[in-house]
């Protein structure tokens, strides 16, 4: 059989069973019934006398006064340990765009929905109605003795770097932002799986990035970690080069470490001969032909998400070896939720203070081996998201980084 | 059976079963077990592809792109309408001080507990550490999206003033101040329904309101709406008058709207003859000469928790005969539990943006008249805080005067 119809008949058995329509009818009708999908619990009961007594009035006074003699004991007699915001402006939020903090809370809550079952942490949705940097570091620095972790998310680029950097450096709890990150750890993941089926080595690729938003130029300075050195990038304006007067900061510092040739001004013309393109930007941009003018073995993850910059068929079909998507209902998924929530559990468990490039780079390792070298293939680079045990196994990883 | 032994024998029936000593060990023994007392929870599933398609992605767009072009809908589209911040800065905590947002936070968990068990609200600490009245104000409104109630906590006065009355005029969701208003509606329906077993009019009453904090000033606001005009207040310093010059505005307010002569200087003197005694101030502060010198069958509400003004017992034995206290191992509990839960859901029931002195007074009707005239008595002057209906009870109150 062509690998293409295993690849497709994998597709079919994998992908769920609704189409995309009654998927958003029915993600309607769940919130509307729900009034949304998040709400505050208490932990103990306080029906009578004597659970008031314990719970609420007089009893609080001997735990506050405990955590007034020694804050630290605030992270036992509370859930701040726990708690954690997911902070958003809601000016880039995924597939969407600039749609504002309301309908932002929206998707903050599916994905604290995600971080409650996936990393067990108590999620709470923040969002924010200003987009002015200062003023989100501010907020954030006044809420933070209420939060364990500080999880950024759907912030535009470039604002989100200088937000994340001043967050990191002025708290002492973790300061997450997914976009970038979580993002940026399912790649390299990926690729470290490409390397390790192939036997071929990453500083050895030459590499195209598709998108220069936040989740790219994380993922550049990842790779960059990771030993490869040849990465071309292009946003919406074309391939980056040093001759571009338009560059913000951090794109200027991705081409400054590449070793990648600078002659090419367009898409296609940095993915010819390219061994691996990592697509952070918009469904179709890619065609057959471009995919197709990719060296012999090309890995393709197009991660646009709903639509790829180019569908796995297509891709698979134009001669690259290894494809992934963000979707679910494709194999090879490379989305954050490998991430994530190991990180988040990570963090909690070893109860670090900040998210450093080590304990990025543990859950990097902890997710590629979590595929054994049985499963390991074309259509199995990467775990299945959905599996409970991988947020352990990642966590573990990035707790014992932390610690070390 | 003279009344003072009667009412000590309510009070063995109705207290509960544990002394001071063992409540505080429980409450910590309670919160270093569970970690805390509040989690947040899915109540959506999400745990096969179906599920995360329709909680997560791609499913989110629709009720994310429905908000973005009707805001309104985020209130059926999230948990916003439910959601509510407890705000503090851990300035003015009953009973403790200024502990910090970090011991704070213990409190908030417990107000949680019940704002959940007795409104149904969802609610999130939302802890402080800066205690500037401008960055107070600035912070909430740059979290405001997510919340649909801010319930202000333990902010001390008069920074809590300014905080309450800039949010409400900015915010279009409800702003309350429960240490002011929750407190003075649960005393003014307890003096409501002493009037109408005594048959006396409030506004012939001679009240001393000891305390001048935030909870004291709501209180006489309150009682001059109710058309008390007889109201003689003392601080730390003495009585209030117009002669001294250390008053901040919002003293001077209320010396320059009550009818009391100024002569008196101390709490001794401007209790003798009163008809009603208010204590929101120190435990021990009245001895039984000072409330033996007040009229005759006085009112003592002695609410310094979790020692009052003068204990009930003495205060019978002194001849005052309607005697409550905060406590819930006393009768007669004047505690603002008999109020917030019921403001906190009729605000919510009628999606009011604002809460209105109209929704106040309704509030102090509604609680007053919950208790029958068969039950009505020296020692049953107000609802029993434990009962499930009453929040029920006035946040229809609450809700229609809203409404109207």
């Amino acid at each position: 059989m062509h690998r293409l119809f295993a690849y497709v008949s994998v597709i079919k058995d994998e992908m769920g069973s609704m189409d995309q329509e009654e998927i958003y009818r029915r993600a309607v009708e769940l919130v509307d019934k729900a009034r949304g999908k998040l709400e505050v619990r208490s932990k103990v009961g306080a029906a009578d006398l004597d659970g008031l007594s314990i719970a609420y009035t007089p009893g609080v006074a001997a735990p506050a006064r405990a955590v007034h003699a020694d804050k630290s004991l605030q992270f036992r007699y509370t859930a701040r340990a726990s708690m954690l915001a997911i902070v958003t402006d809601g000016t880039a939020v995924l597939g969407l765009g600039d749609v504002g903090p309301e309908a932002a809370m929206v998707v903050m809550e599916g994905k604290g929905v995600m971080l409650k079952e996936f990393a067990g942490a108590d999620p709470v949705p923040i969002c924010l109605c200003t987009t002015d940097a200062d003023e989100i570091v501010r907020t954030v620095k006044n809420i933070s003795p209420s939060f364990g972790f500080i999880f950024l998310e759907d912030i535009a680029a470039p604002r989100c770097f200088e937000i994340e950097r001043r967050l990191s450096e002025e708290l002492d709890i973790p300061v997450f932002h997914d976009d970038q990150h979580g993002t940026a750890i399912a790649i390299c993941a990926g690729l470290k799986n490409v390397m390790r089926l192939s036997g071929r080595e990453l500083a050895a690729q030459k590499i195209v990035i598709s998108g220069a938003g936040a989740s790219a130029l994380a993922t550049a300075g990842l790779l960059f970690e990771l030993g490869a050195s040849h990465i071309a990038m292009a946003d919406s304006r074309g391939a980056l080069s040093s001759s571009r007067p338009d560059l913000d900061p951090w794109k200027r510092a991705v081409v400054e470490r590449s070793t990648a040739p600078q002659e090419e001004r367009s898409l296609a013309g940095i993915m010819r001969g390219a061994d691996v393109f990592i697509g952070l930007s918009r469904g179709g941009l890619v065609s057959r032909a471009m995919a197709a003018s990719m060296g012999r073995d090309a890995v393709i993850f197009a991660l646009a998400n709903p639509d790829p910059e180019i569908m796995p068929e297509d891709a698979l079909a134009a001669g690259a070896k290894y494809v992934g998507t963000g979707r679910f209902d494709y194999p090879n998924t490379v989305n954050n939720l490998l991430a994530f929530p190991g990180i988040v559990r990570g963090a909690m468990l070893s109860r670090a203070k900040h998210i450093t490039m080590r304990m990025k780079l543990a859950a990097v390792d902890a997710i590629a081996s979590y595929v054994t070298d049985e499963q390991l293939s074309e259509g199995f680079l990467l775990p299945n998201p959905l599996d409970r045990h991988l947020s352990e196994s990642v966590a573990a990883a990035v707790a014992s980084a932390a610690d070390a």
